[in-house]
């Protein structure tokens, strides 16, 4: 073998090298691509057009793929490789985006501003050039010279705190200073805000944790409350942040919030509370599982990795939540006798029925979930 | 304006002519990269080394995230760029192992080769060139001549059918035939089998649907029976198939799956159930909502997409399952006291409870539906 072992060195060092070669030429053209593209913003910036363009992607993955075709290389494979690239240039160019400011030089005050949520929104608003300032706990002896002539007081306190700090802030604003929250639920806070400030007043709920770093593609519900006219430059200030404004009442956006948040998270937590009731061997349990399953429990795990009091709040917000909640349970007994008479006919109709319901999302998700697991498999 | 357009067209256009010129040079050293890597590729094989080198692979990110490093392109972006190169190539490797046959001209029966997973084993085995032989509903009249002389009879028939069919093909079996079975439940079907047959036998339950193409990374559960010793090229060849093999009793695989499949299955049912009892509108909330929201919503959908029929017996498949079910039930009940009395403080303490239990895991489960997350931001 040592003899063999020597021929396979010697044949194979030459290889490795022009595989290295070939990638250092492949890093270089990623270097001058990165430069023109740079130029191609500048220009575009100058003349004030729209620096990322979703069709003339589209239209350069579908050339790419025929070129791909022509050298006879995978073309999923090009796709992916120029998602990723495209994706690196468009990030590149919203970040230098988001900077720009509306109304650079306005004043924006933010109370809660020591909160994950509220320094994020701090830290939008300082590199975009308006005039921040936070009111914390501590700063309600400043509170008056805090708000002298404030265009925007944004409240980013948590739920149970909202109406409490609306009331206390109301009085030392200006009618004139547009008045708005940032909390999960819409119709008490932004009905105490047009009771209590007689100004412009919006309610806003960004749909993302301030994890995230940018506003890039994130969703933010506005609830219009009073004098849309004067908080419209605060929606195109995220907007062009890189955020989607959905527009609702302060009812439907609460409705859908049950949903959204509070039974879904709630049902999460009841799984996690019945493994956990009876010892499940999760590690063991990982080892015989699908990607889908590892992602499943993870969607579960990644639950109890935060804050448990964030969560309390979301799911015990209001009484209407909680009945959802308990309709939830009630809902689940209903099956305790098909299972008790293993009627596997029951299930098979309901299952049909629901599955007809979900129509064309289910194909979807089908979609997107295999997708996802694919880039799981592929990274871990 | 007009003149502006004119100026900004003569300007942008041959910056994007530039921009094509780059992406066809690295079009052409991706080719090139690709012949490189086949010639590493026959030359491994004629050494009989492994082809796919985990190690050289992160030693190759690492040293082209330096070089990205020092070029002032983003490392994470490189990493991301090279890990579906990477994978493109190892796709296209693997596809040409999987040929490879343990013990090719040997002969293989499938009983059940129709349906998909069946279809699935059969051309797996035909690629490797073993001799495949195919027994469907209508084929029994034939059986005797079928099992003539083979080496692996592989039951592959739905759950309920299992044990008449091991009941049915043992008599025309020799005793050195080593039967095994692909069923998703493990207990009855070995010890029908071991009852039934005296050669060698082995469960074996693939982890997966049949529609991931390949057996790449997925993994199949062993269930030892008798005389492993005979089994074991059955082994090897699911390997060299890219297969991670996890070894269990049918005992322990059993009471996993409870929870892996039933329970995660029954609690996805439920949900969706709900969804549809309160005419929840699904678009609606889809447009206010996060993509973790998206996407555990997608897991709902994706249940429904499936087979009806494939969940029942999934569900219902053992008495030992439905107790478990109606415990999971009932475990929910005891949260309506909770959601009655509004008492936050015992969720927080259960929350915390789990939390701890969870472990770590909980925040690797963060890291990686990050990840996702991303991907899925990225892409639609």
């Amino acid at each position: 073998m040592g003899n063999d072992d020597q021929t396979f060195n010697t044949k194979i060092i030459p290889l490795r090298t022009k595989i290295d070669n070939i990638d250092s030429q492949i890093l270089s053209l990623l270097k001058q691509r990165h430069a023109q593209v740079e130029h191609v913003v500048k220009l575009k910036k100058k003349h004030q057009i729209p620096v990322y363009h979703p069709a003339r992607e589209e239209d350069l993955i579908s050339k790419l793929r025929i070129q791909a075709q022509n050298a006879n290389l995978d073309p999923d494979f090009m796709e992916d490789l120029y998602r990723v690239i495209l994706r690196q240039s468009r990030v590149e160019q919203t970040g230098q985006m988001e900077h720009k400011g509306i109304r650079p030089g306005a004043k924006v005050l933010i109370v809660g501003g020591a909160g994950q949520m509220g320094r994020f929104f701090a830290s939008l608003f300082l590199k975009s050039g308006y005039d921040v300032k936070i009111l914390t706990r501590q700063d309600w002896d400043n509170a008056k010279q805090l708000c002298k002539n404030v265009d925007l007081c944004l409240i980013s306190v948590p739920i149970e705190k909202t109406e409490t700090i609306i009331e206390q802030i109301v009085p030392f604003l200006e009618p004139k200073t547009l008045l708005a929250d940032l909390t999960s639920i819409k119709t008490k806070p932004l009905e105490k805000m047009l009771a209590a400030h007689p100004g412009p007043v919006t309610g806003l709920h960004p749909i993302f944790g301030p994890t995230s770093g940018s506003l890039d593609k994130q969703i933010i519900v506005v609830t219009p409350g009073r004098d849309s006219d004067s908080c419209k430059w605060l929606k195109e200030q995220l907007t062009l942040w890189g955020g989607i404004i959905v527009e609702s009442s302060a009812a439907e956006h609460d409705e859908i919030m049950e949903i959204v948040q509070a039974l879904r998270h709630f049902a999460t937590f009841c799984f996690g509370q019945f493994l956990y009731e009876r010892g499940t061997p999760l590690e063991r349990t990982l080892e015989f599982s699908s990607p889908i399953y590892r992602l499943e429990l993870g969607m579960v795990g990644r639950l109890f990795a935060q804050d448990s009091s964030l969560y309390a709040e979301i799911i015990f917000a209001t009484p209407e939540r909680r009945n959802l909640l308990k309709e939830f349970i009630s809902s689940l007994s209903q099956h305790f006798e098909m299972l008790e008479k293993n009627d596997k006919d029951l299930f098979i109709s309901k299952f049909k029925h629901i599955a007809r319901w979900f129509g064309p999302f289910s194909e979807q998700a089908m979609r997107e979930s295999t997708f996802l697991i694919n880039k799981l498999t592929e990274r871990f």
